[in-house]
């Protein structure tokens, strides 16, 4: 098939540089049209942008003119690297417009009707397009990728609720300073230092797993019923995070019980018919000192779930720590998966 | 009155070097003997030392001549920085000899009539020496100090013990390299990295809290009935011990009523009359991004307790982050209060 | 004597947060009013002020109701942390209403009849000040703080150039990112990296040390006849500017005459007069592997120039490394050092 | 063709691993054998190792079991990752043995007749073996590799001395924490800080590059005459070695031209035909503050050479900047392409 056309909105910031890395060479998209701020509107892409991620602009998408961020561009699907405020009001916009928007942006995640959306987690709540689109008068439709930090966290809840219910879970999160964009957290603040206090983020944590294991019927969908206490910590490392997670469950089992649950997981079959779906979704690694962020991020060209440390807790039932990649699986590889989930559901043509 | 003379074992290495430092002008001791390794005795010690912390080997102590750790020592009172092998094995000689042994190692902090001491937490605990000495047939004893990430997390415990009982704790520790003392953690293994695995870390902080909670009656000690859960972490930061822990109480209390708890906490009155008691024992910061290591390990000459962020847990009842300074506070410092309070309760003379 | 009221124009930012922090309990000065920005004029100190460095704002200056930048406060001397926009403007408003300006910005260091000042090195240069008052017409005048860097390797140079003559000298820096300010450099930028760019920083390193090494005879300064080339890199260390230096001699010199000499240099009288000036000025250390940033920036409360590793280079004829606290020696305190010298000449009263 | 069968010695260390997992796909090369520690002999290599690069072990390499090092290997080519002592005693005997050996240890980097090769640089270096083993008496032979720090420096001083001669070279080297190996440097020791000190380097950054410019005629090498002055730093990176170079030209050169020859240089033609060898050997790159250790070590999967700041310097004649990663173009990498020349030109089949 020849490739569908899609837009990066907000290409030059340092998530929006990451989806044109990856792009650059996708089997079913093209990048034809990006945008970026006044400052970059009307230069070559490869000359406007300020380039923060190792590498360099791909020679593909450089000689692009950077265009304002309005739904005036030839392409069905765009992908928002927005920030938060031009995403609140932009994206709407391009719904309105007849455009799918995959966004890694925080304005809409726990918006009614938005899908929150993982394939490998919940590839069924696309079917809340349809509705999202008649409650909302628009042609096209939105759907978002959860924060980065509850994506690291959330794979293993997904297997065990499905396994054995979920009651409540107890997160602390070790996040890495690239999930707050470039220039981001200041080397003063966080060289040799600990900062316990992510703006927002600790409310993510404890919002956005209920959307992702909800259930989707009827075009309606209901919130998990779990009770959730997070604590956001950002440390000194680049990229990567980590999360120290307790589990109490509906239905009692061990420690190797909820490790061979995680072993055996397979992802959704229609996972395996999305191009970026990595070959291993989950690693359960043995080893009492793993998962780490410099040595596990990139498994998987950092679209994994690492996982280890399953045990027993005194307080809850059980214990764990889960990393991925923040940029990678947490951001822009994320959204992209999520618009292949949707052109293989035929919700993008 | 006349200066106490102490020795300090195992003074060549990485704590010792603080015991050293911080004994060079102390009001009530003076150090009059140093023990150190094979490669180090018979040189004096400002030579056979490599000094790895900041500054140099203080001028009054670098003149002794390192001696073998054998309890021979013209001394009442000796402050040991072994290794867990060595202090295993040394220790109770000493006490058996008739030395007060003031540890700051972890073989004996668990042994039944070995007091596991901050004299701001439990002063009273002192009261098992007589029962040690009796058991052991020792003429001398052993009072430990606890792990330095027991250390970090406990103050707010024992303040809501106190106030409103505390009936389960959940902890996740974020710790700084040099609690692994030196050489220690490999750079290689921790720079831009997080390492979710401290040896035999989980267990101290599990256990430890519990002793030094615990009631002495009768010069026998009942463990705190409290359920423990704890996840230890080495971060990538030079001192400071920082926790994130939640808490079940047995009495219902508020946010607010539980930092009231803290504000108005007063350390024993005991504790202030010894001179290495800090002004402020425990500070409440009222910021949302406090604490952190590099900005609050060196309050209070890095013997305070800083602790915030006590908020409602949805899981739990409470959550709140406490940091100190783990080689001071949490080892060298805390073994010479522990001397201060026995010279204070009669204990040594 | 009572205390000579001084004002600190910036106070609000990194390097006016160490003047007050360093102010607080100074024995000749009292800080009497600060200036802030927009943003904090009007609000008390200890409010407006988000603090960056350890501890908290002192309390006797916390009250202090934070005042615009404008000549017209109650005080004969004023410490300048502008930023350089600011600097540049009022500054020489300062100057000309009567006020001693003691800066530690750059506008002004290269200006004819501004002493580019450290006491241990030129105290002399003070006598540039009446021809700098009868050129501009100004009541008042202004002595500037070298650049942080260059301060870091001078004082080996002056001990040479005045032992041997100095004809020639290679310079590269590993500079603190505090250097930078607040926020400054971004974590993304230096974190496990290195940046061989600081705007500006090479031209200083190699303008900066003529003035400082300059004759100044009749009111006329004369640059010192030296060939410099430097190159300046930022590290991911918090403080300390450590320099590389390779040096021509202009009379032959072997290694240990030239450590003979800084060993035995001692500073200028006047300097044992300034209650700021350390017990030690100039630490040589033996060891091969210092002087190292964390472990040397606090000598002698980050007022030592620590020097090591003098050894005959191939290319030229000696090299050394030298460091100095970049914050303190290298900013805050070395302008207080230049105002005690005011003092102490007569210039201020 | 069949692939040539090849050994590596010192498999299990840090600089053994980075070998085995770049030869696991290697085109012309197959892992038949791997050697290790007393510890790891007789273990499958996937379990006896201890991992600590990203990544695993390959699994066409993990059941091989660990050997002993001594020359009864079924192999013509071995690669040595020994530590010093052990390649000082066992690559003789593989040489003397029929092997050719393709070092990256430094005992026979200096040693007559032992090419020192890059094949970038000189890879008519090689017509010293013949002479080798007549000398020794040898059927096999050794090259190497040079220290990781002279790598970084060298080729622009390649360059310009074909183009122009290089009289003097002053260098200053800021090296990552993985040339140590591992455990290597303590975390204590370089968080936070800068080493100015590594054993031996600043002699191998002195000799190493006047053998590699140096001229072979008639089986006989002639050092280059340049004057060489260097200071090896240890500074807080992972990986990738930036040097600071000042060069004395025998002809004058500005520094357009110096960049046109570095932009224009071309490989010997030989290095075309080796697969390893890079699309870009040498990026020229013109922002003012490249290369960097982070953005740059992983160009062309870090074969290549950044390079970046060629500008006049006022002291001897040019300045510029280079980058390489060390654990690959510097090592590793480094070793595999020299082993590739071999075949190429028929010293190894």
């Amino acid at each position: 098939m020849s490739k569908i056309p899609v837009a990066v909105l907000g290409a030059t910031g340092a998530v929006g540089q990451r989806f044109v890395q990856l792009l650059a060479d996708h089997p079913w998209f093209e990048v034809k049209a990006v945008t970026g701020t006044e400052r970059t509107i009307g230069l070559p892409y490869g000359q406007g942008t300020q380039w923060v991620i190792p590498g360099e602009a791909p020679a593909s998408i450089a000689p692009l003119i950077v265009q304002p961020t309005e739904p005036n561009l030839d392409v069905p699907l765009v992908f928002s690297a927005l920030p938060p405020d031009a995403a609140r009001e932009q994206e709407p916009l391009f719904a309105a417009a007849g455009y799918a928007v995959a966004t890694n942006a925080s304005p809409f995640r726990m918006a009614e009707y938005v899908p929150l959306l993982i394939p490998e987690v919940n590839p069924d709540h696309t079917s809340l397009i349809p509705r999202q689109r008649e409650v909302n008068g628009w042609s096209g439709f939105i759907v978002a990728s959860p924060n980065c930090s509850t994506t690291s966290a959330i794979l293993p809840l997904k297997v065990w609720q499905d396994a054995f219910g979920v009651e409540a879970v107890m997160m602390v999160t070790l996040q890495a300073i690239s999930g707050a964009g470039y220039p981001g957290v200041p080397a003063m603040s966080i060289a040799d230092n600990v900062i316990p206090y992510i703006g927002g983020e600790d409310k993510k944590l404890e919002n956005e797993p209920k959307k992702l294991l909800g259930a989707v019927r009827g075009g309606e969908l209901t919130l998990a019923d779990i009770r959730m206490s997070a604590q956001a910590n950002r440390v000194p490392v680049l990229d990567g995070h980590l999360a120290s997670v307790s589990v109490k469950l509906r239905r009692a089992a061990t420690a190797a019980e909820a490790i061979a649950a995680l072993e055996t997981w397979q992802p959704p079959a229609i996972c395996t018919e999305l191009p970026s779906t990595p070959r291993r979704v989950l690693i359960y690694r043995q080893e009492e000192d793993r998962p780490q962020p410099r040595l596990d991020r990139d498994a998987e060209n950092g679209l994994a779930w690492t996982v280890g440390k399953v045990r027993p807790c005194d307080v809850l039932d059980l214990r764990y720590m889960a990393l991925t990649h923040n940029t990678l699986r947490g951001a822009a590889s994320g959204s992209i998966l999520n618009a292949e989930l949707l052109v293989q559901q035929g919700y993008v043509q």
